[in-house]
């Protein structure tokens, strides 16, 4: 892409003084329309060393309130950053509703083979690169985010210019170093990388503009340009989605996973209820023995398991998922028994909270993304978008809809870094789920457990049960498998869950 | 403090089973009261290693829900962590309340003399690491948080057979290094340095408990005692507490400051306000000229200084405070103008979240701290604790009383690190601010910077005054000085803000 640019193109200097002070304004006047449209800015800076990144995005702030934006230097990758999927670091740092964040540097590098290695687990060119990359993008447009390209593109004798300039002053001699000129050296070849990751990259979503940079007036008044009407269209898309998000939901009709987990009971009296807890218990019984006896060697297994995972730096992302009362956290509580506690973190997840809702959805997730080596055990989790958020309407239609394959995007980011993850359903039948709370209402230790809210979730029993059976169907990958947990036996799902966890673990960690 | 401990005490093997079991049952029951009273835990473990700190924090939440702890390993010391003050990753994860947060290893290393270096600023052995730690531990007991402090001591003959132990078996071997050995080899050189420690962090808000761990059945016996009675005693001071938080304000009768910034008119009519605008104005007037040039020179200075900074490592630090509409917006604008916008950030601070509630105070401030070469401007900021929240009455008397200590700690904290400090009072009069109210109000796209709350704030001038009088006197330290920025003219304010930083850094920065 970048062969044909010629990167020497001038501005008219006579000009120059009053379109920018016309472009100056209209940015002014764009960062206020950013706010009050609430609309996430993303800018990306790319480009050849010294093709004045930094200048270029000292005068894209110019005009604007400081209190508005952040600029990210993403050049260097941290420790922290090589422990996790590549796109982590810029996931959090996604901008807010309303706000503006400005990388120098960006997530597309990873598509330069030099820059491939400092990830472990990314292999150069490899198609997961390409997946993640648009997924990510598209991700965050579909969610309202604006994302502005740019490639700072400068010739090679400019380049071997600057670089002297550069050195010349003592004050900014310290920014050269040995790989510019091994850039401006190998400049051909650079270019050629450098095509190539903007080919594959330039989406109709997020398409790249090349900046002609050798002249840096030039430059500018193209970088205000483009960014003016790249905000003016996402402003008018925004007032087109706005009118399109009251759909009909269609109607579920797919498999149906949870309906014969247990033996449905038509006639339910108090004898009825006891046979067929005797019949459902009969798909999981265990006497105390094999309980203890299976509970101590999975546990111990997993306990050894942890230390390979440590030892060769894989995460683990566990999720669970299921009825009020299932279980979960007793469940939790013996996987995790035995573990190195420095070695797993269990994240209860509730309601967003205000700042959450101000960002993408899956962004508080991505958060908590756990490093290499280490378990991230999730009590609930972005599942709730296409359950509690779906049954209860607290998102609109499509965006929910959206949410299956967001979610099937993000798992398989953190599976093609290595992560291992496990998707438990904890399923109880409607019964099971009336005896336990009943149960809690009558013990004063545990009434504050069971609260309104449990008794109207389960007045929509129906629909949450269709919603995880659509959920089971959409998103249960090979990367990531959902495993039904039947759980009207607390303790033969217990072990369920152990010895699916100590089987996959071995299997992968061989 | 070691030295006369035997680390070889034996538990009752007989008894032990028992003893656990009624212990276990204590620790769930503790964690419960942790969460009902909301108390913030923190759980230190040091030691020696091999001293079996993993095991025995495994063996401290094996009986609790692990959905309301963290373990946090520290014992690495990150890039990100080398570029802050060394309690920064401490302070951003405290616990919020009812929460435990675990760390292996501590704050209290940094008094070890390898571990110390690893800190470019900080001086072994240096009096300010010793005042930063107990501020940090007596900030913390102060806003409730409970602190204990493990020390699990062995001897070194149990050192050197469990390294070999642990080096025998393939699955432990990884965990041996040759520091290890190298502790080993000179245990009683080692075991001064840690006694060293203990003696000069053992506060009597939290002193260190001395386990010796030989025989791990004695040493988490000890540990689940010194757990339970810590837990129980700082349950007690929760109560004595809660009822001392009533006071009344004790009278200011320091000086003042803000009064005679302008001169004060007593007949408030139409021509008394024209007046002495023209006189206000007297004490800060400025040619257009003079204005741009002046913008200028300092504007270029601090730019060329951030290269210093950077190049230097010192991260600076500005707050913003002063009267609403005092013009901090556009003060904040020009300071940054021409700055490289990757080496600052404006950070604006509005009423805390719920989750920043449910911190210390100080949490918020902590987690915004620049790194090393960094500027960070707030726009508001800690402050508030004394201003807003006194006046408005948001925070009980004796908790903002405290707060003036906690501030100079917490600044002194990181000068000691190396921050340039700056801390501006943006003074306007009383009249001003009234014309500037009026002007903000008759245009329409400025009238959304003016609500209730402005007018209800105006309404307590006097008593904010005496708040920012009182704030001015006991924050004024030489290390953190503040500025008062006489603002009835913006464009003087602007420039004096400029010339302060700009004489200031360039000082600093030789």
């Amino acid at each position: 892409m970048l062969n044909k640019v010629d990167a020497n193109r001038q501005t008219d200097s006579k000009e120059y003084k009053s379109e920018m002070k016309t472009l100056e304004k209209q940015m002014t006047a764009l960062q206020e329309s950013i706010q009050q449209l609430q609309i996430p800015t993303v800018i990306v800076f790319e480009g050849w060393g010294a093709s004045g990144k930094g200048t270029q995005i000292a005068r894209v702030v110019y005009p604007w309130d400081p209190r508005f934006f952040n600029v990210y230097t993403m050049d260097k990758v941290t420790e922290d950053m090589r422990m996790r999927p590549f796109l982590w670091p810029y996931w959090t740092r996604t901008p807010a509703r309303g706000r503006i964040s400005i990388y120098d540097k960006s997530w597309h590098r990873i598509m330069l083979p030099d820059r491939t290695g400092k990830w472990k687990t990314a292999v150069s060119g490899s198609p997961d690169l390409l997946y993640d990359i648009n997924a990510f993008e598209k991700q965050l447009t579909d969610d309202g985010v604006l994302i502005v390209k740019l490639f700072l593109h400068i010739s090679k004798d400019e380049q071997k210019n600057r670089l002297k300039e550069l050195e010349k002053n003592s004050e900014t001699a310290w920014r050269v170093d040995e790989k510019d000129w091994e850039q401006n050296k190998n400049y051909d070849q650079h270019l050629a990388h450098f095509s190539q990751m903007l080919q594959r990259t330039n989406t109709s979503e997020s398409p790249w503009h090349i900046v002609e940079s050798n002249d840096r007036k030039f430059a500018v008044i193209k970088i205000y340009k483009i960014i003016i009407s790249s905000v003016q269209k996402a402003a008018e898309k925004l007032m087109q989605t706005n009118k399109l998000v009251h759909a009909e939901p269609p109607k579920y009709t797919g498999k149906k996973f949870l309906h014969s987990v247990y033996i449905k009971n038509e006639n339910d009296n108090e004898n009825a209820e006891k046979q067929k807890r005797k019949k459902s218990s009969s798909q999981g019984t265990i006497t105390e023995k094999e309980y203890r006896d299976k509970l101590e060697l999975y546990q111990k297994n997993i306990s050894a398991l942890g230390h390979r995972m440590y030892i060769k730096r894989r995460p683990v992302v566990i999720v669970y998922e299921g009825w009020d009362a299932a279980g979960k956290g007793g469940n939790i509580k013996r996987l995790t028994e035995e573990l190195d506690p420095r070695c797993y973190e269990v994240i209860p997840i509730g309601p967003p909270s205000q700042t959450e809702l101000s960002n993408h959805y899956l962004w508080r997730f991505y958060n908590k993304i756990p490093k290499d080596g280490h378990f991230a055990i999730f009590d609930r989790s972005w599942y709730g978008r296409i359950l509690v958020e779906r049954v209860e309407q607290l998102t609109p239609v499509p965006v929910w809809q959206r949410a299956y394959q967001e979610i099937n995007e993000m798992e398989a980011h953190m599976y093609h870094h290595g992560a291992i993850i496990f998707k438990f359903w904890m399923h109880i039948d409607r019964d099971e789920q009336l005896r336990r709370f009943r149960a809690r209402e009558a013990d004063p230790l545990k009434q504050h457990k069971i609260t309104e809210d449990d008794w109207r979730n389960r007045s929509k029993w129906d629909l949450y049960e269709e919603a995880a059976d659509e959920m089971i169907l959409k998103t249960n990958t090979p990367f990531a498998p959902w495993t039904i947990i039947e759980s009207n036996n607390k303790k033969t799902a217990r072990i369920k869950v152990l010895e699916t966890v100590a089987a996959t673990l071995d299997n992968a960690l061989r």
